[in-house]
Formats: C-alpha cells, structure tokens, sequence
C-alpha cells in the first residue's frame, strides 16, 4: 500500500531533506525513524525532491510503502506523536493509483523572501534574507520576465548538479513588495517544471542584482553560454521555502486547496 | 544624556523582559550587557514595561542614561554588535526633554495570534497559538466590543499583578481572520491605556471562548465582581506580541511611520 504525505518543515536544524551519511539531522531520517515506529519495520520515505540545509517547506509531497492497521485517517495524527516539533505531516491518504511523488510531479512553487533592515531582525531572520537596501521593484520585475519560460539555466546552478538536462521550464516569476510588521518585504514567487542545485536561491540573488542596477544583458547572455560567472551569487537558504507540489493527479481531494 | 531605544526581539528564548536574580536569560539582562560594553559603566536600560517569558516584540521602547563619544546615529549598529541574533536595536536616539519610556507612555498595542490546526505546525509554532477549531467570528467581535472601553479588569489578570488600581482603558479590540500560508489565521490587536499581569493573554483566551460559543454575560458579570474564574484561561505565550508603544512626544521624528 502506498501512502502519500504532506509535509510541512522548518528548516533551520535540518541539514536537508535528504538522509546523510554521516548521521547529521535530516528531515528524510526523522519521518523515516517515525514510519519505522508505525509500520514495524524500516520505511523509505520519497519526497517531490530534495531541498538544502535551511530551505523551509509549506508543504513538500512525500511517499512510502507500508502495510498498517492504523486507518489513513489517523496516519497523520500516529506519525506526528513521533515526530518533533519543526516536522509534522499535514495529511496522508492511499496514493493515486501509479502515484510516485518524485516522478508524477507536474510542477513546483517556490518563494524566496528579503526584507530592507541595516541589521538582522530578530523577527524576520528565521524565515526571510536581508537586503542593505531596498532593490526597484521595476527593474526586479523585467528581470523576472526574462527568466520566465524554457531556457537552459545551467549558469543558474552550483556545481554538484546531478542533472541529465538543465533546461527548465518557468511558469511564473511573480515579484511582490509589501510592508510587513514595519519592514519592506520582497517575494519572489516562481513556479515551475523543475529546479536544478540552488536554482531558485540564484536566481532570486540575480532579481535582487538588477533592482539595484545591474545590466540584464548578464542574464540573457548567461542562458546561451552557461558562464556561472555572469550571474549573481547564491541566496541564503533561510529566505527559501517550498509552497506547493502538483501532480498529473489529485491528492488529498477534499483536502487540499 | 538620556537615549530612546525601539528593540525588537524574539521572545522564544528569554525568560522575558524583566531582569532576573536567578541569572536566567532576560531582554534586560542582554541589553545592560551590551550597554555596559558601550558606555563602559553598569548602565540600566528601562522599558515601556515588562513582557514575559516567550513574549515577542515588534517594536519595545527602553531608555537609558550615559555618556558616550558614539554618535546617536551609529548607537543602534554599535549595540548591535554586543547583542544576541534574538535581540536587536532598531534605533536609538536623544530622548526629548523629561522623557521616560515607562511613565510617559500614552498606549500601547498587543497583538495576539492563534492558527487552527491539528497539530502544533512547525512553520507557524513560534509566533501564533494553535486552536484546534475554527472560532466563530461574530461572536468573537461581539466579546471584543465589550472589553472595549474602561472597565475594572482585575478578573482579567493573574494573581502576582502589583498594580495599584486596575480599571484600564481599552481603546480599540479589533478581532480579523485571514489564510496565511494555507491556515486560517485569528489576530487579535488590542490598544489601550495600560495592561495587567496577563491581561491580553487572558483577554485573548475570553474572546476565543465566546467565540466557540460561551456566553458574553461571564464577561460583563466578571466586570463587576472581579471573579477571575468566571473567565477563560491564560494563553501561550508565544501568540503574543508588543506592536507599538505610543507616547505623548514623538520619537525617532523622521524614522518611525
């Protein structure tokens, strides 16, 4: 029987999604210690992909493989009480037929969040980066439009990439500025099929870049020589979070929204 | 040379404002400290008022005497540098003529968060309360319309308080719902002349109560007999937050909004 999740984490202590070969904390070995404890016996725990050290989710998709007299109804409510506090499931129900939360994945949201402070905010650090100065809200929004669509975002990515392509698809590249809690906030939302090895803290780095002036000749040139160089550095993780995962297929049907 | 602070902090980790003849870890104690450091003399730093342990605050107003070769515009950064990520000055400058941030305040605004959830959720655990149900918001308003106003609120305070009256005026109990992040999300912002020990908390909680269905008459009857047990229980700490604190002088004239 295979079940899926919705998962919802703060990153901050985690080393990632990902298990770790040398034992650090991850979120894949606290829902896996936790499968382990309901089902009986060791569990593989899938997720729609991996995220970095830091890098918050809303709600990631994962899977596992399990027979339990525990109906799905109470799975959740079951795997929480072994759970810790910066890592609950929100639900889990029986997987659509051929479901695989890895592969089935149609496409993914992101957000990466910046407020304006001349220092660190005790309130906002834990989920937000900080920018010096405010960038133009303009200029962020040009560079968001050229990011959109089918490009090769090679220069977008560390290396450590596993990718077999690194042409992606972006749906959206949406920019938001607003005053939250006294503070000038920015969000960059951007969906879309696939996101290479810190894509989307890059290219949040390179929106930022050209707000505060850069040329967005940088960015267009990047796309058809894959320089790395061209393109600004890479985010801090705190600012990321994983909002959503579709599917080909619905899950949750009466749940989600 | 009397300074005006505005601090913000993270309430999680302190055993509140006030500093404490255990040694625990207090807003005060951190902000003496680091104050020392700058003045080079034991130097006291007064608040607004005291917040408790796990109380956040947006924008805390102190003050403190000394002598420095610092000039005021640089203060906030130089205190920075001595002060934990939880706790951060977001500017500092002169005092106006007889000010003192305890007896001078006009009013103060609390905010108070409570998300509906299951379970506890890792993403909004540290600033907000969990309810398990979804609270009526009609009758939610209808309790924040009565608490508006003066009224004796000694049923509304724990036992420990030290005031000596404890008639408060309450100028403005606004109640709003919103989804945040996929959750409905409760905000209580209440304004008024002053607070008792745990008054919003408590405050909080009534309103929560009426709102899933307890009668408003506890509320006007707790007014005039001051039974504490005819009103709801204290709520967690970690929902509330010091917004603003108003005087009858401006502060920071060109900086605060």
């Amino acid at each position: 029987m295979r079940y899926v999740l919705l998962v919802q984490y703060d990153g901050t202590f985690f080393a990632g999604y990902q298990r770790q070969k040398r034992g650090e904390r991850t979120v894949q070995g606290e829902l896996e210690r936790a499968a382990e404890e309901v089902f009986g016996v060791p569990t593989r725990v899938a997720a729609s992909g991996r995220t970095d050290a830091g890098v918050h989710a809303l709600a990631q998709v994962c899977h596992l493989d399990g027979e339990t007299t525990v109906p799905f109804e109470r799975l959740a409510a079951c795997l929480n009480t072994k759970l810790p506090p910066d890592c609950k499931v929100l639900c889990a129900a029986p997987a659509p037929e051929g479901f695989d939360c890895t592969r089935s994945v149609k496409q993914k949201t992101y957000r990466y969040r910046a407020y304006v402070a001349p220092t660190a905010l005790p309130l906002f650090a834990r989920y937000a980066a900080r920018l010096e100065r405010a960038p133009d809200l303009g200029r962020m929004r040009e560079a968001a439009a050229l990011l959109k669509g089918e490009h090769d975002f090679a220069a977008f990515s560390s290396t450590g990439s596993s990718a077999k392509t690194t042409v992606r698809t972006l749906y959206s590249v949406e920019v938001a500025c607003r005053t939250e809690n006294g503070a000038t906030m920015y969000e960059i939302e951007v969906t879309g099929s696939g996101f290479l090895y810190h894509m989307v803290r890059i290219l949040a780095g390179e929106i930022f870049a050209v707000g505060y002036g850069k040329s967005t000749e940088n960015l267009q040139r990047a796309f058809a020589t894959k320089q790395r160089n061209l393109i600004a550095k890479t985010m801090p993780a705190a600012g990321l979070t994983l909002v959503r995962v579709e599917y080909q297929m619905p899950l949750f049907a009466a749940k989600e929204d």
